[in-house]
C-alpha cells in the first residue's frame, strides 16, 4: 500500500507543484482555490488532498522547494579562491539561477505576506542563509583589503537587488545575451564593493 | 449637479484609492471585490461606482498616481549641477520616495501583470520617462569622463533595483537611520558607475 500511494505522489507531486506555481504567479495565491489547482492538474479536487492537506502548505513546498534549490546549486569552490573569484561566481550563479525561474522569484517575493507564522520564518532562515553566505565573502575581501565596503550587510542586500532585478527586464533574444549581462553586471559588482 | 458630483468625488476618491490600495497589496488585485472595496470605505457597492466604472480603472489610477507624483516630485537641480550631484540627487530622492511609499511600490512591481494592454503601455511609459532620467545623467557623466560605465540601459537597471531593494528590508528604528542608509548607498551607487 505505502509503494503505490508512494508512487502516485511522485507522478502528481510534481504536476500539482508546476500548476500552483503557474495558477499563484498568473493571478496570486489569494485568488487561487484548490479547485482551480485539481482542474489544470486534470484531477478531482478530493484527489488534490492526497497530495497536500492545504494551499498553504503547497504554497510554504513552492518556496522551500525554490530556496532548497537555490542553496543546494551553488557550486564548490576551490580551497584557494580569493575573495574576488568568490564573489564573481556568487554574481554570475544568482543571475543565472533566478533567470531560470521567473515564476518562483516572482512568487519568492510577492506572496512572502501569505505564509503563515511559522512557514515564514522557515523560508525566512533559508533567505538568511543565502544572504549570509555572500556577506561571508565581502567580509573576506574586506579583511584582506581587496573589498572597500561600508556596511557588509548593506551590501550584500544592494547587490542580491541589483542581480535580481534582472529578472525584470531580461529577455532571451533581446539586445544582450545573459552572457553579456553577466558580465557587465560583474563589472558593476566589483566596482559597487571598491574591487 | 455637477458641482454637487464633484464634491462627493472629491471626498470619496482618496477614501476608495487609500481603501483599494490597502486591500490590493494585502490580498492581491484578482481576490479583492468591488463589494470588499466597499465596505472598506463605509459605502454601498453601488455608491462605489459613482466614482469608478470598475477595478480596473481603480488599479491604473493607483499606479499612474504613482508614477504622476515619482515624476512630479523630482527636485529641479541648478544648471550648473554636475553629473555626479545629479546622481547623488537622484539616488537619495528614490530612496526617500520609496520608502515612504512601500504599499505603492508593492502594487507597481506586482500587478502589473493585472493591468490592461493600453493601461500596461501608459504605466510603462511613465516608467521608461523616468528610468530615462537617470540614463541622461550616467550617459553625461560617461561624456565629461567621470563615470565609467560599459552599459548606461543596463547600469540604469541596475542602479534602480539596487535602491528599490532598501522597501525589502528597512524598518524604521532598526540599527540604521535613513539617512545612514542614503549615505551608504550613494557610496556604492557612485563606486558602481566608477566615480
Amino acid at each position: 500500500m505505502a509503494r503505490t500511494q508512494g508512487s502516485h505522489s511522485d507522478i502528481t507531486g510534481p504536476r500539482v507543484r508546476t500548476a500552483a506555481l503557474k495558477l499563484f504567479a498568473q493571478h496570486g495565491f489569494a485568488a487561487v482555490s484548490m479547485r482551480q489547482i485539481a482542474r489544470e492538474v486534470g484531477v478531482q479536487a478530493g484527489a488534490l488532498y492526497n497530495y497536500t492537506p492545504d494551499k498553504q502548505s503547497l504554497l510554504f513546498d513552492l518556496m522551500n522547494t525554490h530556496m532548497g534549490e537555490l542553496l543546494a546549486s551553488r557550486a564548490d569552490l576551490p580551497d584557494d579562491a580569493t575573495p574576488l573569484q568568490a564573489l564573481e561566481t556568487f554574481t554570475r550563479f544568482h543571475i543565472r539561477f533566478h533567470s531560470e525561474r521567473p515564476e518562483e522569484v516572482f512568487i519568492a517575493y510577492m506572496e512572502l505576506r501569505n505564509l503563515s507564522e511559522d512557514n515564514f520564518a522557515r523560508i525566512e532562515g533559508l533567505r538568511r542563509t543565502y544572504e549570509d553566505q555572500l556577506e561571508v565573502i565581502l567580509r573576506a575581501g574586506m579583511a584582506e583589503g581587496v573589498f572597500h565596503v561600508a556596511d557588509p550587510k548593506l551590501a550584500t542586500m544592494a547587490v542580491i537587488a541589483m542581480l535580481t532585478g534582472v529578472n525584470t527586464w531580461f529577455r532571451e533574444g533581446g539586445r544582450l545575451s545573459l552572457e553579456e549581462v553577466e558580465q557587465i553586471y560583474w563589472d558593476m559588482v566589483r566596482k559597487s564593493v571598491g574591487a
